[in-house]
């Protein structure tokens, strides 16, 4: 097998490697293909809904992962993540292979949450060392001309958490860490936890969300990444200029999470979280949300609530009932873990 | 002056010196802030053009470059860019300072074609060991409903380029060895083909094309990337299905492009070449697009023409008459020249 050249990809190998992975709906008029540089697609109203979000260093199923994380900052506005158009930067001795894996993993999960792939760009560069997936995922509201953000959340609203915290953070220390885990919990723990990658997409909750509640309560919507569910409530709180207060012991934290979290002293509150929805829901109707995710399968649990802007952004009440001020997004305890392991 | 920490950017940091350099017009209704994963705007019909493309390498005014290469890929369809949204990779040691120029870049540039920053995502990896600007470019039709394509070209179409052969290659080139060309090209040539930067946007002639031609004769157009005006215009053949042929006498070539190029020895037809519009027209108004263009100012010229697929995908006539066949898209010469310098 033939490593690649510096540069764009051979044309043949474009068409044959890259290009034959396409995957697309008939909103795509114009979809990807040698020779043309943009994507043509059909909307059906005329707001559109975009971000970005690269994945860096991930690699068995990085593609999948990079369109649903992308997928999910779409579906938190109320929106269906639907054209998917990606830069793929491959490092120095890439194979055709390592191409073909990625493009694998964008069109499973394309399929999954029912996308296209409408365009890109693919090269080969000595300017990264590892695979860089940098997605832009574009779509458009489920309920043409409404959407949700980050900053609507209202003085009095429940925060309620859908699946649980560290969800993310979970299968990837289950996976990276496999071996040494398996020794220390018992091993369904650890298969267990591996599976919460089927858990990523928010998307499900997203759909029964609007389909059984007038979006009109639910006043804010957020993923939770980078910094938790703690990082996540903190940036509704800060968008929404309000505070916050949530009570550890409401927190759903699953087993996997528990026992591993447990495991490397890690806190799952502030563990890297994709697959769990926040949202910010008038309180009267808090329960009729989470009776509908609970009726489709999906847990969900009021963790606390939003209050009017005071001294600090948010309180966590921990279950001995010690209170912790937060004022500034935490780092993520998966990389104050990778930190430590590196040292 | 303070190193920035892998990861994320740090809350403040991304408030002051990213999201405090948004460019958004009145179409975005959801604009980047803190707390936001996603942008909402508003279109003004049911067709979005969406393109990728990022600068790899380049330093000084990438963020600017990395806009209109993208803005160009949306133009090529007869549309106008509006909606930037890109992910920036920084390596590690970078400081606040370097993520401002590249922002400066991005908001000149947007001013320049009256588009909006709508979002991104900014992160210091060790994964990269140079700046890595991935945009994405998101924009709609100039003439509502309708737009062009690389793969409309017909049998018969006059192949009309703008501008000259090499613009970009012309200023990289100016730029990066400007010491070594002062020696022995006039000062004048050399400022001047710094200043072809100026004409990297092939936005002005698009929307001279459309006011001015029913773009019903307008069958396909193309920018002049990597490998030149040769790649564009095989792509343009290969998309549609045609064979081309092209006249090496009648292709303009800018005295700094010609000059530099001979110093090199380098051919500026397979230079690339962002800056010149590549025109598939009806041969019956080639003439009246080339006199909206030079009215307006835009030198354009007729380079040849597209036939029926025959053999090969095309043939350059060179000024002695001697024919070339084309079969593959060629290098472009400035890796080439690269390439042999790093020997």
């Amino acid at each position: 097998m033939e490593k690649l050249p510096l540069g764009k990809l051979p044309k043949n190998v474009l068409i044959e490697n890259v290009l034959s992975f396409s995957y697309v709906k008939d909103d795509v008029l114009l979809p990807p293909s040698y020779g043309e540089d943009g994507a043509v697609v059909r909307t059906k109203g005329n707001l559109i809904i975009a971000a970005a979000d690269p994945i860096t260093g991930a690699s068995e199923e990085a593609g999948w992962l990079s369109v649903h994380v992308n997928a999910n900052d779409i579906a938190v506005h109320a929106a269906y993540p639907k054209w998917y158009i990606v830069t793929l930067l491959f490092p120095e001795d890439t194979m055709v292979d390592d191409i073909e894996k990625v493009m694998k993993g964008i069109r499973r999960a394309l399929n999954e949450i029912d996308g296209s792939l409408i365009g890109g760009h693919t090269e080969i560069t000595n300017k990264v060392n590892d695979i860089i997936i940098a997605g832009t995922m574009i779509g458009e509201p489920i309920i043409p001309g409404e959407y949700i953000t980050s900053s609507g959340a209202k003085v009095g609203d429940d925060i309620v958490l859908t699946k649980g915290a560290g969800i993310e953070g979970t299968f990837i220390l289950a996976t990276d860490f496999e071996n040494e885990l398996r020794k220390r919990i018992d091993e369904q723990i650890i298969d267990n936890a591996k599976r919460f990658r089927e858990k990523i997409s928010i998307l499900p909750e997203v759909q029964i969300i609007t389909e059984n509640v007038d979006i009109e309560h639910i006043h804010a919507m957020h993923d939770v990444t980078e910094g938790g569910l703690i990082g996540g409530v903190f940036e509704i709180a800060y968008a929404s200029n309000l505070s916050f207060r949530i009570y550890e012991e409401k927190v759903p934290i699953l087993e996997p999470t528990e026992e591993i979290c447990k495991f490397y002293h890690i806190d799952p509150l502030k563990l890297i979280g994709s697959g769990a929805l926040l949202i910010s829901v008038d309180s009267e109707i808090s329960d009729e949300v989470i009776n509908a995710l609970n009726k489709a399968g999906i847990y969900a649990a009021t963790i606390g609530k939003f209050e009017k802007r005071w001294d600090h952004i948010g309180v966590l009440v921990r279950k001995n009932g010690d209170e912790h001020i937060i004022d500034e997004p935490p780092i993520d305890e998966l990389w104050r873990l990778l930190g430590l392991m590196s040292i």
